[in-house]
């Protein structure tokens, strides 16, 4: 465990079983997204099957995660975060699936399967993320407003994640900026957008189904903001130092598409440090929750960890 | 003016204004697209840029006309039913952009233009349709909720609409139908879903934004349901009568892409009876509103008799 995991530990006095935690939520967020999709077998077949083929495609769960984990901090039920965690996914899901086409950063493998316009050929694949856009709004008018928050606020904060201020902003960002030199600002610039936008706005609902007070979501919000930068340092970091059957995707692809990174940029020691400090950063915030963030916080600690 | 339209004209006793309509509501529904988009210069411009490009590329604007006709059948407003025409209005364009890529119809003119991917390329388009689609979800959250629609109901209409079950399905079985011989019944399949859906989404958002009950609304789907099909007939007719020039996109593409079309089904002859059939059921739905549907009578017979 690091430094950052033995302090978090030590201060809450007791651990946390995060694959346990991870595992049920896993199958539950599953089990909804299942219900919430059209049968494979609905007419036509075909975009139904390429909407679960990337939907089902083992993908970590990391938003639902965060946002049912958000809601149960705020003293919410998973059951009033679930559509809007699967809102989240399928949003992360429609992105993967565009940014992988040949005239984005043409990708042949996600999670260590082929991706979806590999299988299903481009125009299916494209067909297939506009669809899972939809569907992440038709899953989210599931939401039952709460005292504080209605149906618009929730489809504001995930139009505006996912819109082309935010989600999409960075992706364009990220396609103009391959090849040329960035300042480590710009490249902030784009992991605000590309990564954190979207984590944000997972732990932001997850506060919102809980009806939460105006402070706790801001306290949520500074949260998934640090998480999401640690999240992408990291992801750099891993293209570097692991190999591509590891990942299940390409690995090396930013050195390759001369991609401005944080090691590329500061180096790997210090890009390492930085997610650290974000991700203290992440737990100071959660201070507020006064020890009923534990779920949060292993999962902040498992995204700086992880090796894959 | 063709024998329908003698006949309404006829019934009501009046003559419609229909030039003077469409122009002032094309004005309206352009000024408030572009109030509700993100200015040219917000960062990153490209894709600000090509995100206006398509939506102000001098398109008909028929499905907000409608919608905003519908509310004003209901006794409703022009404000109230904006958002929602506008929101339709991004996810029409949205689906143009994408249809247009290689890896779909691959067509490098639109209303006379070059097609969003030729201007911006291929990358840009796929996230500027991504981000249009977003858009209209952020728009139609502007939408007041009245005593009977909630906003979850008008994101389920338009979610539905714009989704794998309808306007997706419809371009997916489009795709799938190149080259192979369709029967009548296919091809109503594919015009009921690629067109007439988000035809009929726009005219019944255009009643729940003036709270019409529950009789207006089915005769509000009837009409889309049957102007709708009666368009993409007309389309179809179009495509083999008039030049590449007059309509602004290339002509021949179905028949060069060996797509399956009414025209080539049933003849020329009979297809123009199907629409003037449609059309006619298209008015017989509109006999509940007692003469205050003008502007919807007149967009059906203007549909049924363009050129292009």
């Amino acid at each position: 465990m690091s430094q950052t995991a033995t302090r978090v530990g030590a201060r809450h006095g007791h651990s946390f079983d995060l694959k346990k935690y991870l595992e049920t939520r896993t199958e539950a967020v599953n089990r909804a997204l299942d219900a919430y999709l059209p049968p494979a077998s609905t007419r036509p077949a075909t975009i139904h099957k390429a909407m679960r083929y990337s939907l089902f495609a083992g993908g970590k769960r990391m938003r639902p995660a965060l946002c049912l984990a958000a809601a149960e901090a705020c003293g919410g039920n998973e059951s009033a975060a679930m559509p809007l965690a699967c809102a989240v996914e399928c949003v992360h899901t429609y992105s993967l699936i565009h940014d992988d086409l040949p005239a984005m950063d043409n990708d042949d493998y996600r999670r260590g399967k082929l991706t979806n316009h590999k299988v299903f050929g481009e125009g299916i694949a494209i067909l297939a993320g506009d669809a899972l856009l939809t569907q992440a709004f038709a899953i989210a008018a599931e939401f039952r407003p709460t005292p504080r928050y209605s149906h618009d606020q929730i489809f504001r904060e995930l139009t505006h994640a996912g819109g082309s201020l935010q989600l999409i902003a960075g992706q364009v960002a990220d396609l103009e900026g391959e090849g040329r030199k960035l300042s480590a600002s710009q490249l902030r610039y784009i992991h605000e957008r590309k990564t954190s936008a979207l984590l944000c706005c997972a732990v932001r609902l997850g506060g919102m189904s809980a009806n939460c007070p105006a402070p706790q979501l801001k306290a949520l919000t500074d949260f998934g903001h640090n998480v999401g930068l640690a999240f992408q340092i990291i992801d750099d970091i891993l293209d570097i130092t692991q190999t591509s059957e590891h990942l299940g995707k390409t690995a090396g692809k930013d050195t390759a598409a001369k991609k401005a990174t944080y090691p590329s940029i500061v180096g790997l020691e210090k890009s390492r440090r930085i997610a650290k400090r974000l991700t203290n950063r992440a737990f100071e915030a959660l201070k507020i929750f006064r020890g009923r963030a534990s779920a949060l916080e292993a999962l902040a600690i498992y995204l700086l960890q992880r090796d894959r």
